[in-house]
């Protein structure tokens, strides 16, 4: 049988999704509940890495069980009593078996919040970025444009990518004004290592003054990450829902 | 010369704001930070105190120096650079003598969040506190307007709330919904020990039929806080504002 987990997390206190030596990672603490639940020794599959630090509102995981013993639906409720305060499941059901959360993914749905404010704000700067005051929306979002299309992505991502092909679809780039924060949102059928970051990073740069359109452009036409802007901190990234 | 600092603190990791001996507390770190920027030993007055674990946006401090040699204006940034993360001033002014944080303070303005849902939800737990779905937010309006006027709370303070008096004057007790929050704002010109998250507790218990209207009636004709409801977690809770 195989089911289909929907999970949100705050990633301030992980090593990302993916297990790795290094540190405890989300991926890790949901498989060994699940071990602990069904007796079983489970692969867990999620839509794609979050990195260290990033958080989700809606990240997709699938696994394969033998046990029949187990309503689907209760899934959720079970792990959440073996899971830490930090790391838990909105829900599981049963999928297909051809289901595979990162192979079956059609589009991801990222946000990136800043906040502006000339003092850092305790109660913002644990899910979002410091700007300083005056950032300039409209040339956020003129950035933002050159990002939407089918485009090779290859300048803007970190060089550990270990991705085949650098091409990603942008859906949808638009910033917003949401309580007190600057929301970028990002759909897409898939984004690289620390893609968005650096989106978002040379978005602002741009908003900023600091790089040209032209300078993007080149960017999409020569493998030069260096005329791109800062890797925004990793805080202010949320995973948001995972389309299938 | 006499400064009023405005201080924002996520208070997760502090036993409140009043110095004390078994943590350390919000008074302190701004203390140190003024005494090592001044070279003297300051009293600094709060607005009033703040439970452990509840958070500010616009908590008030006020403190006399000798030195003249800082421009009143700047104490804010200066002191930033010697506090932690978690603790900021938002700005620093020079005040009359006679200006005293706590005893010239007309009006606190307090926020209680809530969220609904049937699992706990990491990004929002650290500022909010979990409540089932179908919350009736009438009924929780219902409750909240028996709050309003100049009434006695001594049923709704913890029982180590020192005050001379109970009696308090509650401007407005509203429910909101904002942003996926439930949030319950209070302003009123003081507030006892607790009391912010005992009638908050209160209201919620009425709005699931815990707690009768004539119990909360009893409440204030009585000592008896055994009538009230639970009294909620500090996470929730944000002075948001001070009026002088």
């Amino acid at each position: 049988m195989k089911i289909k987990l929907t999970i949100t997390y705050d990633g301030t206190n992980y090593c990302g999704w993916q297990v790795q030596n290094n540190g405890i990672t989300v991926q890790q603490v949901i498989t060994e509940a699940i071990n602990k639940l069904t007796g079983e020794s489970v692969k867990l599959t999620g839509s794609g890495r979050t990195d260290a630090g990033v958080h989700a509102e809606g990240q997709v995981a699938s696994f394969s069980v033998q046990t029949e013993s187990i309503p689907p639906l209760n899934y959720a409720k079970a792990l959440n009593t073996l899971l830490p305060e930090d790391v838990k499941i909105i829900s599981s059901q049963k999928v297909s078996e051809d289901f595979d959360a990162r192979y079956s993914a059609k589009r991801k749905t990222y946000e990136y919040r800043l906040y502006e404010s000339s003092v850092i704000l305790p109660l913002k700067e644990r899910y979002a970025v410091r700007a300083e005051e005056g950032l300039n929306l409209e040339r956020l979002q003129t950035a933002l444009n050159e990002f939407v299309g089918e485009k090779d992505f290859k300048s803007f991502c970190a060089s550990k990518s270990g991705a085949k092909t650098t091409v990603r679809t942008i859906y949808r780039a638009k910033v917003k004004k949401e309580n007190g924060f600057i929301v970028i949102e990002f759909c897409g059928n898939g984004f690289l290592y620390n893609m968005v970051r650096i989106l978002c990073g040379t978005a602002l740069g741009y908003a900023q003054g600091k790089i040209t359109l032209e300078e993007i452009r080149k960017m999409f036409l020569e493998d030069n990450r260096s005329l791109g802007g800062k890797t925004l901190l990793a805080k202010g990234l949320t995973l948001k829902s995972v389309e299938y």
